[in-house]
């Protein structure tokens, strides 16, 4: 008899908060409650309903759900029977959605009931047989749709459990979901088992240790990061290892976002900019106390002006960096400290330290490192045990991101003299002004300082004598006239200061009434080029 | 170009607080003290110097020194160019020493000068051409050992470091110690990079998220398990990946052990229980402050007694579980709240919860498990991503060692209501008496509970009627008489308790002046057995 060889699978991460008797809950909205033996016991269900279905290794299972515990259940059950758990992005169109489904070959579709309309519409154009599992938060709610294969906690109650979940090579496929570039179709970004359990484990090395402010086994966890979109982060995964009370949202609403946050005392999040600040702007906001919450704030540039009021509310704001192709976490700002540092680098984002096992480069466009002079910047690249190797059946696109070896993230950044990453822009962001370089984001981070400013994009306008010149466009409700020369005068004194090149001021400021935004709440400045540069050619 | 594979490698543990930046440093007691980046530079000069020698992959480089500086350099950089670090146990006999020396093969030996007249002795009964490097504190404390390839900080000063570490199969042999059972020669036991890396990964996973009081990035760590023992239990690679402080005390010394802790205001350290008492009841101790220390208790069982004498002087002590052959993290109490619990089982140790990734089965000689009733003992057999594949060219003890596809630790226990796991006995020192099992450690628990006694051990006799019956051999500087007397009544009032069976009676109690101990201070049952067997059979 040989040692046995430990692959790295799933089921590992929910056997620790077993071993070690979580008594904490997982929760969803007021739909459900329980401990971590009946979450372990309805896993087993799950993995028994999904065999009886006919599914199990090689097999793709799609969701289509709110954040849930139907979800987290799905995020363990399916990989753990063999499958590829796809979790739908429920935000894209019709169209992009059936991409997915055909382009994933789901098997089966995981559906809430407010979905269903959405799969009506594409259900005879999807190319693949599929099984249908309707999923509700309400027993009246249930519509009789006959061509399902039954309702989620009806079928779950039939079933039998499985006994135990088997051993197999930990670079089996885990999940499967698509993100939306600039151009083109979506594109699959796949995990595998040990890349998961890598990300949870490093990450729990990384937030666990922080002094003070670590992610601990005592956290109140609530995601605000849809759970289709890199699987919630990944902090799921890292919540049940650690056993740790997760609460799950159902859908985004601020009100009741807030509620939950007041109700179950939650102590830890991780959102996008937008969704930070749509919470701290609701109705009832003002009146909640909030000085418990520990939030990460990634996928998008966190303003100083947003992590300001975030903090003037005792909102403890930390930063990270990461994407849908890095599992995703790359790098994370220590808890409240980042953000009170002089800066050193103005108009900048600092998104922290490079996590445990993560290398990261700055580079030219020959590969060769940047000077480390904390001013240069080049493209960042990166390699951790936990990125994805390519997108699915897309060699091409594969072989570009993982050019010379390593992954390019697209950013643009530099480290400064704290060790501390700072992200400078999107390489195809960067607006390009006779021959110089010009930040969009350091125009945004500007005109976000302005009183009245909710929102800045700053993209390039194609011009015939100096290549592109900046144009900012701003969200603000106050009157047009008087935030464009506020947003004029604060850029101005940015030149003067000599935190900005003067070839940076923009040629032309649009104020509107808010920003159009990509399906997981970023900025979408492929509209907002759709939109500007077109009425300015026509102008 | 395909995604880069990211084997898991020793070296992605230091890059971790260089790229964080680490403001800490690593100190060698008074000899030597300097921060992350001269560490990482060292390593790369150590590395160079190790291939100026010939030595690389497939290499074996064996240590003998002191907990030093230098031997952290040689955990990182003697595994950073594929070679296997042989970390000599300098407390077995010269005999013993060549004999691990020559099984392993070592192409090198990096020798303290403290260690080269034991090495003078079996030099020339080494089978295998060796390099010899000398290591010493100070420079005048130099021999002439003309026999030498000179003295490792001048050799340091005029290698060229390495300009960057290989990649390699994250399979290869990293470390090597040795571990002497109950009987026969010293065993191999040999860890891979992979193993290594998930082993810090999942300790500080593990040790991290613990709610205030986890090992964390402001922890100042001084090791006193010695660095050839399960190479300082891991905690070593742990605390680099943090970038936290590191204090290297040399030799152990209680005064001096003492004072560096005072001197750097250490927070964060191991021992096995007798060093713990040894500090304690050191000349000067009750002057010292030590309340601000957090030591995790292994290597033998923590008894309630010097539980609590700990607690009294402010340090907060946790128990933890492992063994050689598991790298050796298994189990871990919180830190402070185990033994304030009341404790469900009576007389036994709790030895804490199981770490993320780490399986753990209490089985019979069928390997079933045994009824999870919080009374049913059995073995301990585990399973983790980091437990030893084997012992070195031994393949019948490997597969005994893992007969079933599980690890038996040899030790008995059983999982308590809450979820500790609680060590009842080794095996092998189960005392049977008349069909029925006895705790050796019980016997040993209920003894030390009275005043005056400061070690115990059970073992059992062989006799005619019963098989074995319990012997109680007991460290004690009272009068004899008055201390067996207080014995007996201690465990009479715990047999009328109903806490141990009157078959547990021990027939007879030794008192002596102390007990003695295995090279890496644990109870010596095996000299006990020989000494106190023998003069029963002769008596």
């Amino acid at each position: 008899m040989t040692a046995n060889p430990y692959p790295l699978l799933i089921k590992q991460i929910l056997a620790a908060p077993l071993a070690q008797k979580s008594p904490h809950e997982i929760v969803h909205a007021d739909i459900r409650r329980y401990g971590y033996p009946e979450f372990a016991a309805r896993i087993a269900r799950l993995g028994g309903l999904l065999g009886e279905l006919g599914l199990g290794q090689g097999s793709t299972i799609a969701v289509m759900d709110w954040d849930s515990h139907r979800y987290l259940e799905c995020f363990f059950a399916a990989p753990m029977i063999g499958a590829t758990l796809h979790t739908v992005n429920i935000r894209l169109s019709a169209e992009q959605v059936l991409y997915t489904i055909n382009h994933a070959g789901d098997d089966a579709i995981l559906c809430h009931v407010d979905f269903l309309p959405l799969l009506a519409d594409i259900r005879d154009r999807i190319t693949r047989p599929f099984r249908l599992i309707v999923m509700q938060d309400n027993p009246v709610q249930a519509p009789a749709d006959l061509q399902s294969d039954g309702e989620y906690e009806a079928l779950m109650a039939e079933a039998t459990p499985v006994a135990g979940f088997p051993d197999f090579d930990e670079n089996t496929r885990a999940t499967l979901f698509y993100t939306t570039g600039t151009t083109g179709a979506p594109k699959g970004v796949f995990y595998t088992h040990r890349q998961l359990v890598l990300h949870t484990l490093g990450v729990a090395a990384g937030l666990g240790p922080i002094p003070g402010s670590g992610f601990n086994r005592d956290d109140v966890y609530m995601p605000i990061t849809p759970l289709f979109h890199v699987h919630g982060w990944g902090i799921p995964y890292v919540a049940t290892m650690l056993g740790a009370k997760q609460v799950y949202p159902g859908r985004y609403e601020a009100a009741r976002l807030l509620s939950l946050i007041s109700e179950h005392r939650v102590t830890f999040s991780h959102c996008v900019p937008t969704i930070l600040s749509m919470i701290l702007n609701a109705p009832g906001a003002e009146d909640a106390d909030l000085s418990g919450w520990r939030v990460i704030i990634g996928g998008s540039a966190l303003s100083d002006a947003l992590a300001r009021s975030a903090r003037m509310r005792g909102v403890a704001i930390n930063a990270a960096y990461g994407m849908s192709e890095t599992c995703p976490f790359l790098t994370v700002a220590d808890m409240m400290t980042t953000r009170t540092e002089p800066q050193a680098t103005p108009n900048c984002t600092a998104a922290g330290k490079p996590m445990p096992m993560v290398d990261v480069r700055i580079v030219d466009e020959t590969m060769s490192d940047v000077p480390a002079d904390g001013v240069s910047t080049g493209e960042i690249v990166v390699r951790a045990p936990w990125l994805t190797s390519g997108y699915l059946n897309d060699p091409v696109g594969s072989g570009d991101l993982w050019r010379g070896g390593w992954l390019h993230t697209g950013d643009v950044g530099l480290f400064d003299a704290s060790g501390a990453l700072r992200i400078t822009d999107r390489l195809k962001d960067v607006i390009k002004t006779g021959g110089e370089w010009v930040s969009s984001l350091a125009l945004e981070n500007l005109a976000s300082e302005v009183a009245g400013v909710s929102e800045a994009a700053a993209i390039g306008c194609p011009d015939p004598r100096w290549g592109e010149r900046p144009l900012l466009i701003v969200a603000s409700r106050r009157a047009a006239d008087d935030v464009k020369s506020d947003i004029r005068a604060r850029i101005a004194a940015a030149v003067t200061a000599g935190q900005l090149s003067k070839w940076a001021t923009p040629d032309r400021i649009e104020i509107v009434s808010s920003l159009p935004k990509t399906s997981v709440g970023k900025l979408d400045k492929k509209a907002l080029r759709a939109q500007y540069v077109i009425d300015k050619v026509q102008a």
